[in-house]
């Protein structure tokens, strides 16, 4: 088995801690490892033959260092894009490194930002779906739903009764509204689209053929040296590909159109960490809800549910509720949980007032 | 005419900004100059003939630094008080000093730690307290009240109508609760008891010796070395005598029973600083009602009525309403702005928790 991770967010929603060039994955956002770190720990057990991350150039040299560590363990290729053009290319890219050397090797596919409570039951359940990969399926890994939630895309299962799957996938359906969502919940087969794949290399590439024929054919104009897997000559022709390719989502271009894709049933405790919101819900708060990291001590005076990250200092919360506070050296951050979302705006504005140096 | 300014103050409640070494008067809260400094420039218009500020042990030097820069304008003599015993104490030690080489003097007493917005106003209402002192009344400066507050005490006064005073004083009140504070608004002849004084040296011994006699005894054991006003001798004599003194307040041990009182009512835009909550109340907000201070750049989304304090970055606010953020090197607090008296029991609890080097 192959790992592919695809660490090439550029995370502004967890402004002022992301920056540009050190984004979501590269942070070590719960203290020690870095995210990305994380997700390379995570599938070492597995034994994986390689390890590609596919990151964009900005990143490339900090993803490069961070995972210096992990070479000895596994040798990890890291592939930067000129330029971000969503998981469809990232993903071609790497299945036509893969099938080049070992055409009918599974590639499991993992973004380099997500959060998982239970590692061994996530290696299981990717086990499980290597068994379908290798019987020709495009396996995705569907979340079992926590709660009706309005921010992800869903998975519908073709099933009986719950199990371990896979299922065939019925449809794949957009961020519902909060009364789908419910009814998502309460119907029992419909899972988080979590973006996490497993399939063979030469399978993915046979449905990009005949699902996005366009990207399919300037992934076929990259030429490899001889038959060790060497990827040197590589970066210099990717700068030229990626010129000629329109940006896609892998669920768009080929999820969505093809007929031979199941759901395998995820239930590891998941989270996307897609904003500060989705912090204290994957860390352990005290009694009061209130979670501090990267704090000298937290004083907390009717004071709940409440993240404090960062600085080092001594931080008092007086008779606050539901904020968020993130202390950098050079900018500070205070915004209500629910508004974790707008996070982005302020970097937008930011960036509009010319403070660049912030970005 | 001389000032006399109390410094002492410990100031907590402006942590962590104010520390035990650095408390609110030495603080340069507004930016630029210290409250202290403020006040004494306040009063140098009025061409004092000396300014006395009594102080505490901790405070006496960076008070002594950051008077040297009027010394030229006026002689300022520093006395620090080996430990707080409240205001009476520290004026009858200031009107003994003056009545020696001056005993007919009249002394302005003013706290370090008061902002006032029309500072010329403020010595036109001076001047006519002079008048009074000079006749002999203990003059007390009434702020007219410009809401109904219920953190100050309230004094009472015989008057027709309003005018310019003085009046005389019928009693001094307790802290209102709200229904009483409104009485006192509606009522016209009530003024917020600003703890500001001026009086005859002589005039304040003599009630000092009515009414607090032991106070005035211990006092009277004062010695000065000759008719040149020199204070060299006298600190080692304070710290002898502050053993045998009990800790009142002015107002309970003199004002409350003494019977020449009057009142001036006083409309100079006038606030006691009591806590960061009164920051935004004397400072110019944004259209929002947020004030920023010591901060790089403030970026407020869907916030308002905020106070963000210190630290030299970029400030962002997201959906959070009344709210007070102080951010320094050590320590960052963010507290409801309701809840700005209990900035204090923070204070408690970094000394329960051993965080000395925090107070």
């Amino acid at each position: 088995m192959y790992a592919v991770i695809l660490a090439g967010g550029s995370g502004t929603r967890f402004w002022p801690l992301s920056r540009k060039r050190n984004p979501k994955q590269l942070m070590s956002v719960f203290g020690g490892k870095s995210m990305l770190q994380r997700t390379v720990e995570r599938v070492l057990p597995l034994k994986p033959k390689r390890i590609l991350v596919v990151t964009n150039a900005l990143q490339a040299e900090e993803t490069t260092r961070q995972l210096r560590e992990y070479q000895q363990a596994c040798r990890i290729d890291v592939i930067a894009e000129p330029v971000g053009r969503n998981t469809a290319p990232a993903i071609g890219l790497a299945a036509s490194i893969i099938a080049r050397y070992d055409p009918a090797g599974v590639m499991l596919v993992l973004p380099a930002d997500h959060y998982i409570v239970q590692e061994e039951k996530f290696r299981t359940t990717v086990l499980k779906a290597r068994e379908a990969a290798l019987n020709g399926y495009l396996v995705t890994m569907g979340i079992v739903p926590a709660r009706p939630e309005t921010g992800f895309g869903y998975i519908e299962a073709e099933m009986e009764e719950r199990g371990a799957g896979p299922y065939p996938v019925r449809r794949f359906v957009e961020k519902p509204n909060l009364a789908k969502a419910v009814e998502f919940l309460d119907a029992g087969n419909f899972y988080w689209n979590s973006g996490m794949f497993i399939w063979r290399a030469d399978v993915i590439l046979d449905n990009l053929l005949a699902h996005m024929p366009e990207l399919s054919a300037v992934l076929a104009r990259l030429t490899f040296s001889d038959d060790v897997w060497e990827l040197g000559d590589l970066q210099p022709q990717i700068e030229g590909i990626y010129r000629d390719i329109r940006g896609e989502s892998i669920d768009f271009g080929v999820m969505e159109r093809a007929d031979n894709v199941v759901v395998i049933p995820a239930d590891f405790g998941w989270s996307d960490v897609g904003s500060w919101s989705a912090l204290p819900e994957v860390m352990e708060p005290d009694q009061a809800g209130n979670v501090a990291i990267g704090v000298r001590e937290e004083l907390a005076l009717d004071a709940g549910n409440c993240l404090v990250y960062g600085g080092g200092k001594v931080a008092a919360l007086i008779g606050v509720q539901d904020l968020i506070v993130v202390d950098t050296p050079d900018a500070l951050l205070v915004c209500h949980r629910d508004r974790a979302q707008d996070v982005k705006r302020i970097v937008e504005e930011l960036e509009k007032r010319g403070l660049s140096e912030y970005l």
